[in-house]
């Protein structure tokens, strides 16, 4: 595991698209800046696209795939303030510029070898938590099993 | 679809153990009273069971499998206002005793013939969270398939 606070990436390298990653922490509760508003909605057309598998953890806390660009207004909806990654692949650019133009703060936790990291990350939150363990593999497994459709889903697909 | 604000529940009555069906509201999020404060914590013994697919939905909002007694310590943990039941059975009575002991309303709105009832209700309102089709499907999927194993698992057992 290597911790990282360089946020600085470059369009070369290999890039993790398929890697479930993020925790995600706003625990400070104050608005977002406006420069990391969203656009104003227009007409009924506007629709929202979070990351692959997405979900809130805790209050201020939440999970999700690898997100590309087409998650960024989502994102931007939810005033973070800090991204954890857990792949251990160069932060693409694109992300790069997006996390500074909206002043979230970049942990990468390159985590190798394991396939679903973030589950094993709020697995440890719940086991902190007090959670019983059933109730632990219970939520691991939704997330590890909806991964695994996604994956076949994209095989059949190619 | 029925409204129902008669918490009163009797002993006799099919329960409805295995129906999947609870959003809860806290968006009050003033403290509980000292009433409803879970048992101090002894020793490192003690462990949380939170509902069959319990998941939190928003801020204040949670989702679950229908709760019983062996939930009953978790669900203080979260400061309940109140819980939208969504199916159509009487509500057990020792779960109406715990709602009146912890001061959370019961909204219960029976409805017949779905088999994912949460799950649509939490799509509307992604729908009105603007998020778009494939992310709300995404989710849905991930809780239906989630209960189609617990299913599938206390048949093999059976």
């Amino acid at each position: 595991m290597k911790l990282d606070h360089n946020t600085t990436a470059t369009s070369e390298g290999e890039m993790c698209k398929t890697i479930e990653v993020a925790l995600v922490d706003h625990r400070d509760l104050s608005p977002p800046s406006p420069t990391v508003l969203p656009s104003p909605i227009v007409g009924d057309d506007l629709t929202f696209t979070p990351p692959l598998n997405f979900a809130m953890v805790d209050n201020g806390i939440f999970r999700s795939g690898f997100p590309d660009s087409a998650n960024f207004s989502f994102l931007q909806t939810l005033g973070l303030r800090s991204i954890i990654c857990l792949c251990p692949e160069p932060y693409p650019e694109a992300n790069t510029d997006f996390l500074m133009a909206n002043g979230i703060r970049l942990f990468q936790l390159g985590i190798e070898g394991y396939k679903h990291r973030t589950g094993v990350v709020v697995g440890c939150l719940r086991k902190s938590q007090k959670w019983c363990l059933s109730s632990i593999f219970n939520e691991y497994q939704r997330f590890a099993a909806a991964k695994a459709r996604v994956s076949d889903q994209s095989e059949r697909e190619s």
